[in-house]
This record gives structure tokens, sequence and C-alpha cells, in this order.
């Protein structure tokens, strides 16, 4: 009988075990506490998260995995085989909901192939939480990773959403890494027709949360939040 | 000074307080049970979310008001009245989180335009769930919501869907009403090429959870869960 893999949702900043209890629902916690199994990006942020938990053992006496972009396709039924062997384990991320934006998914598709039992835990998500709080279309969205590097590619993405946004009537979320923000931001405000809306969500759950929709031309008129290094999502509905 | 509007989860089936704790986190619960003024749906489901919740005051003293797909655009002026006036608001969805696959989103957005905060706080969404637990491609994916009715349509739907999972390796997600489910999951397995990955999530967050992932060719092969009547949504990736 094989063991479960539970997905475990991880606060979206740097946040202490108060900070987890603001997001993780009690029983989340307390199934995360009492496994003997973790794989994660970096065995030693796991073990962080491990910490801040509580553990109902010794956080070394905890088996912790790493699974991460340079984790071959093969190694992945390693990390299985425990799980098969009947040990629960959990999944966690650097931050938010494990195999969203990360690499955990492969780790889910072969627990399907290998009739593992999958069990996901509710969690703070930045792309759902920006989301609800912009205002924008929720019954159509479209999450599209981060955008090219390259300022021109960068541009002409942004006009593709915009436009396949504006048709479809398709709520566009997008990432960007945090020294690329206020880049980001300039090109969005200025690449977008008028009337389409922007939204940016900062520092998600965290205390200096701060979610902003505009329409393109008022962005243009008002002071835009500082984002310098500051975890940020945003999404655009073309209109 | 305007008052904060805060968007507040819902189990996602007819739950008890009990299975609020299991999805909610305790920081949430005590915002939720702490307010005076609810946006709801249904006034009736509204209240009975507020007696799980556990509210501070009596609940008949709680203001509930309606936003729902018959609320006229003019009406929401109305609703947000007294959020402008100081009052902290809840809105709160059927199920799940909130402003997301319900008409809540049309009172966020006139809320970004008059100013007023808005915090979304963390719980249950089925779509987020179902996505981690998919095994499929996180980094890039839609919500479509429902599908057509129109048999011929929504096999034309599911093929245009699937052309599309294929191209931008985009996971595509899309929910049906329960007494479709067993329908809908005959025409995906019908319809999508041998390999094509096909997830249903049915009962998430409940006690009946199943969550199945497996190529079109397998589905074929083996016995489909019990959909009938049970709350699903399903994925798919093209491959």
């Amino acid at each position: 009988m094989s063991g479960t893999l539970y997905l475990i949702p991880n606060t979206l900043g740097d946040g202490d075990a108060e900070a987890l209890t603001q997001v993780l629902p009690e029983p989340v916690r307390a199934q995360a506490a009492a496994l003997g199994y973790y794989i994660g990006e970096n065995a030693k942020t796991t073990r962080a998260f491990l910490k801040k938990v509580g553990t109902t053992r010794p956080i070394q006496e905890i088996e912790v995995r790493e699974l991460n972009v340079n984790t071959r396709p093969a190694e992945i039924d390693h990390l299985l085989a425990p799980i098969l062997q009947g040990t629960d384990a959990g999944l966690v991320s650097e931050a938010g909901c494990p195999a969203v934006a990360d690499p955990g998914a492969l780790l889910v598709r072969r627990a399907h192939d290998r009739g593992v039992k999958v069990v996901p835990f509710v969690g703070p998500s930045s792309i759902l939480l920006a989301l609800m709080a912009s205002g924008m279309n929720g019954q159509s969205f479209a999450f599209n990773g981060y955008l090219p590097v390259d300022a021109n590619e960068r541009g002409k993405r942004l006009r593709e959403l915009e436009v396949l946004s504006r048709k479809a009537n398709q709520t566009q979320i997008f990432i960007e890494t945090p020294y690329r923000n206020k880049a980001i931001l300039e090109t969005l405000i200025a690449t977008c027709a008028p009337s389409t809306l922007i939204c940016v969500a900062v520092d998600l759950t965290l205390p200096g949360e701060t979610i902003i929709t505009r329409t393109a031309s008022s962005w243009k008129k008002a002071s835009a939040p500082d984002l310098h290094k500051r975890p940020a999502i945003f999404l655009l509905l073309g209109a």
C-alpha cells in the first residue's frame, strides 16, 4: 500500500511561524508537522519551513530530498520510491502552492502514473489572491509565468496578451523577477490601450500588501507604488 | 476614511463549522466573525455561512445584501455606499473564493474605482487545488469557465482547447454543472488525442475527494469514478 503525497503550501514571503498560521489552516499545519519525508526545491529552506511548522519529531530525523530545475527526470522515481513503499510525503514550494509555478508538477504527474494518492492542501497562491482582488474577469483567466527578458520581445508579448485578453475577455496574469518590476509596469502603462485595465499586486499576505487596479490612462496620471525588489504580480484586461 | 472590502472564501461543499476550520486559517475566520456588513450571492446562504463562522455579534444585527446575476450595475454603488462611509465589509461566495467564478468581481472593480482598499484572504479554490494536484503544467494555465451546453458546440470547444493546449503547453481548466459531468468526461475521452492528459478532480477538500490524471488512452481502458451530481473540475494538457 503506497503512502500519500501531500501538497503543502508555504508562506509567500520569509515569514515566521506566526506568518504561517496566517495563511495555512490548522489541520494543514498539523498534517505537515506529522510527516517524516519531505521533498522541496532546496533542502536548507525546506528545513526552515519545517521549523516554522513545528514538527512532531526532531527535524534531523525527517528525510528531506531536493526537486528543482537541476533534477533529471530519471531521479523522479527515486523521490517516489519511499512513497511507493508506504511512507507519506510532503511536497513543499519555496513560496506559495507547490506544483504551480515550480518543478514539483513533474513529481505529481509521476505519482499519478504510479497510482499514488495526491492530496492538495489550501494555502496562499499569489496568482489566485491577485485575481480575486483585481476586480478583473475571474470566469476566464490565464497565467503566463514570466515574460521574455529582452525588452523588444517583452513589449511584443505584452501586446499579444492585450489583444488576446480583449478578444476573449480573458484576464492575463504574469510575474517578473523583483528587480524588473518597475520596468515591466512602465512598459505596461506605455504599451496598453488607454482603457485597458492594469492591476499590480505587491507583497500579497505580507505587511506591505498593496493592490491597485486602474486603466492604463489613469496609471499615466497617478504615482506608481514602490515595486523595487518586492514580490509582485501583474494582471491586465484588454478593453 | 473608507472601510475595507475583505474577500472571504467559503467551503467548497455544504460543510459545517468544523469543515470551515479545515479550509480557512484561524485569523481569516476571526476577521470574518468581526464584520458587521456582508455581501453575498444569496442572503439565506450568506447567513448560513455566518453561522458557521461564529460571528461576534448576533447574526440578525449583521447587514446582509445580495450581489448576483440579477444585480444591475447601478446597484453596485448602493452596495459600496456603507463601505465609503467607513464600514468594513465581507464579500463571500456560495463556494470557494469570491470574485473568481462569481459576480463579485464587479463590486471589487468598482471598489478600486472609488479608492476602497481590497484585502483578499486565503481559502479553498477548486481551480487552484485541482491544478496543483493534476501534475499538469502550472507555469502556464487557463481557466475557461463553463463549456457550451450544445453537444456539437461542446465537442468543438474541447477540440479548440486541446489544440491551444498542445501549441502553448498550457493546461486548460473548465467546469460543468454536476449533472453533465459524466457526459463531459465521456466526450473528453472520445475527443482527445490518445496521449493528451485528462484530469478529473471530484469533491475537492470533501470526504470523497478523488483526483485522477491519465492519458486519454488510459482513460479508455480504466473505469471512471462516479461523477454523478458531485462537484467536479476538469483539466487537459494536449500532447
